[in-house]
């Protein structure tokens, strides 16, 4: 830490104040020393981007050599490396650049740097953006995309350039290796050729990063796009039209990653549509991409509104296709069995595909966790599903093992997180969002990584120094003052979260009118598929609440390995956190707390609302060390916050309570808002961002 | 209390369970026990409504004999009577039956009954109705008028008979014995044949509970409605059309009760834009009600948009006229000296005038506390004011004393109370509202009796026995469980009001766009009137806050007589609750609790926030005790108004913030709202009713 601290010094006497709009990132402009670098090996783009970057932000000892050295090494993955105190040796370009920002970072935050072989844990690292042609982007709460044009234009600027630039290196700096650029609610557009010249445009600019591209497409795109008459899978002119358009792409992009598929979900088309399966309709496309070493993504995430349990079906569906994909497809599953909700357990194909590559998908937008509003920080969450065990093959068979190629060999391995990013200055609308971006990141590198290294590596990196006003004296200081109690603050801000909104296994209970920010436990209009309205999955009836998922209800406890599966089963030790997921149980229902079930739920709503209002006293505390914009930016968000909590709580509990019929407990803070006014959206704030 | 016991248990066994709507106020029906009643008095309305009353509500012992005897006496002002536990005695048939209902009130609450004399504090005890010819009410919260037509037509239906007996009933029950029946910012229509018609048709209905009807008049109506081409007060055409008119007033409504007058105030037409006095206008109007025994009452309401300090300013236009009146007028001055704010010090004119009667104007209807929303108990409020001393004869000399003709003699006595009844099923939109319209009646007939004898007649009359579901075993549980903590509740509620809107001196800072419901410390268009607009009122800047009115300042101080003078003078000796209501002190001033002012505000608002949660509690416990629609109605009122006390506090702390430059104590609940929204109203509650 005394590199640190001495960091601070030369920057107080260095720099001038200015306004801060976070645009910056986790990477400032520090006061580098010089640093000679000196490399073994061939000249290249990714090179060139490594030295540029040890220039920019050496902290060691002023004149140093770093060696950069490029050689074949069997202990290495493609983007692996060997650190040293002043070196970075590795198999690729790559490497060099990924060792780089490692050898930075270590010394921004403070780490040793020892001599050791760093591997990322996938070796495809993914940003998926949900950005339409039009520029919107979906569940986006950051402005609109970076990559496509509300007037749809594709004048590429010197600022688009400078951007994608920018963005490009963030990525890079934590190790993300690749980018979807549209959404996975695809429109045929993207293939046109309009859409491929700016794709090739953005390709160019990341490439220097080692940041490859790839797009999202709708399966029938030959009917749409291509005129055909169909887009049956196994119809030799779709075949040939996939193969003729991919190999467009790769004219344009030699690189290009891969193709990403929502197929036969939601209303999207698919395989199905022609009596295929989803294995059918992914070989195919991977057929088409094998000779461009591309890549399928096959999205997992489908369910019929006829099912009586949404949470079995991905399972149903893929299971049995366990083995039936070509080896360059990846199915992508989402990490919980529903949909991105504050809690789920993990999704059980993770722990149900044997021949099959799997690869997680976690959305780092916030769609159901604040939006651009409510500081979460979701590596606990994403954490959690890492490191829950499946018993695929056997205790330690966790979804991160699982998933990268540990338990059973893959061919390919990757993880994919649905992008926070957008035209805003900050670019993720709330600037503690960007510590999420920097999390998926982080992870998708080490899914070993802990939370809390990840949110200290990120405050300091993000905060140090950043203070307009008289500034701490010691290093010392602002840790202790800043850095621990903000560190605690993103560490329980999850938890904070799922306890104000749908705490013990509750789950898709928010508003739909509100584009899933906010309560809405009472939505289910007239008509609607019940798959989607809040009472399908909270099920609260006079005799009790919840979703009885065991195997004398829906049964998809049974999709676990034992020991789960028993686990989940009995309600005597079902952990709290999944109690309501797995079960419907009666009111009075006694928790291992020794409460009764409707107490302990306001408890838990109560607890969430106190969590926020702690988090705004620790901010407020934390304002001599944070610039002033940012420090009343984020200060306004948690007051919406604080306020949107009380909402949750106050529509939860008062809707519930018609079902329980039992008080309010003295010990929790009484409502204040009635469940009349919040039905009919009196009180609803309206700071929650439309989804597009 | 054995015989509240006893009747909780008669009631128990007989009545049945129904529906609540609050309708029957605190009269509620009981189970009389049979009572023979002997009247010495000529038959008359008054003693045919007191024999009613008394068989209707008798609660003494099974078929005693109750004695109604009517003689001069000269102990006795018009209205009072001699009370036995049996016999009430009077010198009028009105005495007779206030003293009826106080024999009832006895018996009802439990309190004893013995020989004893009754007079009024004021002869006239006056509710006055803002309702406007077409119905609608100003300032009122609780539906259209009880009087006046939406459709503006003039049929009386039966339901208006009973409606208009139900609200005389009501205000006999608490000594109040006239109405006027419309609104002082008054339609000339009024004075139509139309709505005199209307006018004498509910005067026929009232005079049996011995409430007599007024009117209020607008000043230029011999021009606007008499078609003459002034309203010069001294014009001998003006005071003609002004006799003319009053006979044929007094041609429909014999008993016809007087004038009220809001002149050359607010933009209303007066004398002064005849270049005549307040006295030569009112004087006119006297001269010819006289004949009548009519009486007018001169608002006092009156200040200029050009005067530096508004509260002084009904103080400075009346006091030199002091003398000018005729006997039969009476100067109507509000409590305090700008208009209905949650606390101002007492207007200094009740203690100016030695010379002209002066009565107090307080308002039950709640525009600045809360609406129809807030529950809050304006008894303790009107006690504050009536106990002031304004030391005009030396120490003693309270408001109450110098209105009711206690410490210079007035001809003619009084006391208004602005009403909040309207066609809601509850008459006042909030339950306990009715609390503010029975405490207004109970002051009005004896302006020493204490709020809390006040909140216990009506908590005991308006909620004893209501519960539907298990009832209380025994009176001490009811008064333990349910009696104790709501009349605390009652009692504290105006001070949290205060608390957690405008604490410490603070004034007239609401939002003038939701129509004096919830904070407007910002609020100042350009153009605006400056004394119409908060920041008028708080002066807040980077020096400090508050309206400077010691001598340096407006020299306010100086209308109030020593010691008040320089005790409200010295910021030292100054209370706590007046203090920004006439210093403007540094945000650090040191305050009596050693706290700094900033830090005193912050405390006062969130200790406002706090009571009201407090009070959620208080009702919540007592659930069992309550009928299920009074409960559920209060308890969602209590929702409300614990959102919109947050709402206060954060537009406050958070306005005032960005003069005071200070952090909010961390003992205070962080705020829940930003400014912006707060400001944009993007988190206004829409529960607020408008005025209209």
């Amino acid at each position: 830490m005394k590199k640190l601290l001495f960091s601070f010094c030369l920057l107080g006497a260095s720099l001038g104040l200015r306004a801060e709009d976070g645009h910056q990132l986790w990477l400032r402009p520090h006061p580098a020393a010089p640093v000679k670098v000196v490399a073994t090996a061939k000249n290249s783009a990714l090179l060139a981007t490594a030295r540029q970057e040890l220039a920019r932000g050496w902290q060691g000892p002023a004149g140093a050599t770093v060696t950069l050295t490029l050689r074949p090494d069997k202990a290495l993955k493609p983007d692996g490396f060997r650190l040293g105190p002043t070196s970075v040796q590795a198999a690729t370009a790559a490497g060099l650049l990924y060792g780089a920002f490692e050898l930075l970072r270590r010394q921004q935050t403070g780490q040793p740097v020892t001599t050791e072989v760093v591997n990322p844990s996938y070796e495809r690292r993914l940003l998926n953006h949900w950005d339409n042609p039009d520029g919107s982007v979906e569940r986006g709460y950051a402005g609109h995309s970076i990559f496509w044009r509300k007037d749809s234009s594709f004048v590429v600027t010197p600022r688009d350039k400078a951007l994608w630039q920018a963005y490009a290196r963030a990525n890079a700096s934590v190790g993300l290796n690749g980018s979807v650029l549209n959404n996975v609610n695809a429109s045929p557009l993207i293939l046109s050729a309009e859409y491929l010249g700016r794709a090739r445009a953005i390709a160019d600019v990341l490439r220097p990063y080692g940041v490859r591209v790839y797009l999202a497409v709708k399966f029938s795109s030959p009917v749409l796009l291509g005129g055909l008459k169909t887009a049956d899978p196994l119809d030799p002119a779709v075949i040939k039209w996939w193969r003729g358009k991919v190999q467009e792409v790769y004219r344009q992009i030699p690189d290009f990653g891969g193709l990403l598929v929502k197929a036969s979900s939601e209303g999207q088309p698919g395989p199905q549509d022609y009596g295929r399966t989803h294995a059918d309709g992914a070989n195919m496309l991977a057929d088409a991409l094998r000779p461009y070493g591309g890549l399928v993504m096959w999205r997992a995430f489908v369910y019929s509104p006829s099912d009586k349990d949404r949470a079995k079906q991905a399972y149903n569906e893929f299971k049995p296709l366990d083995g039936k994909f070509r080896d360059n497809v990846i199915v992508q599953v989402k990490n919980g069995p529903i949909d991105f909700q504050p809690r789920e357990p993990f999704s059980p194909l993770f722990g149900a595909l044997k021949k099959t590559s799997v690869m997680p998908e976690f959305q780092i937008t916030q769609e159901y966790l604040g939006q651009a509003i409510d500081l979460v920080f979701l590596s606990t969450m994403w954490e959690e599903c890492l490191r829950s065990d499946t018993y695929q093959a056997g205790p330690g068979s966790t979804v991160a093992r699982c998933t990268d190629g540990s338990v059973y060999p893959q061919k390919h391995t990757a993880m994919a997180g649905v992008s926070n990013v957008g035209l805003d200055p900050n670019w993720t609308g709330q600037d503690f969002a960007q510590a999420n971006w920097y999390a998926f990141g982080r992870l998708a590198w080490n899914n070993q990584l802990p939370s809390a290294q990840i949110a200290d590596e990120w405050l300091k990196q993000t905060f140090a120094n950043s203070a307009a006003g008289p500034r701490p004296a010691t290093a010392a200081d602002w840790n202790t003052n800043f850095l621990a109690p903000v560190t605690q603050l993103l560490l329980t801000s999850r938890e904070a979260a799922v306890n104000y909104s749908m705490p013990l296994g509750l789950h898709h209970i928010m508003s739909a009118t509100h584009a899933h920010y906010g309560p809405g436990p009472w939505w289910a209009p007239p008509g609607m598929r019940p798959d989607w309205t809040p009472p399908y999955y909270h099920q609260a009836d006079a005799s009790g609440v919840g979703f009885d998922r065991t195997t004398t209800g829906s049964n998809a406890v049974s999709q676990y390995h034992e020991p789960l599966a028993a686990q989940f089963n009995n309600p005597a030790t079902c952990p709290d956190e999944y109690l309501l997921w797995f079960h419907h149980l009666p009111w009075d229902f006694k928790m291992k707390s020794g409460r009764s079930l409707w107490d302990e739920l306001c408890a838990h709503y109560d607890l969430g609302v106190h969590q926020v209002r702690q988090f705004q006293q620790v901010w407020d505390q934390a304002q001599p060390y944070v610039d002033a914009e940012r420090f009343a930016a984020v200060q306004d968000k948690l007051r919406t916050q604080s306020g949107n909590a009380v909402v949750w709580k106050d529509a939860c509990l008062l809707y519930f309570q018609q079902f329980s019929h039992r008080p309010i407990p003295a010990t929790v803070e009484p409502p204040m808002h009635t469940l009349e006014a919040l039905i009919t959206n009196d009180v609803q704030h309206k700071d929650a961002g439309p989804a597009n």
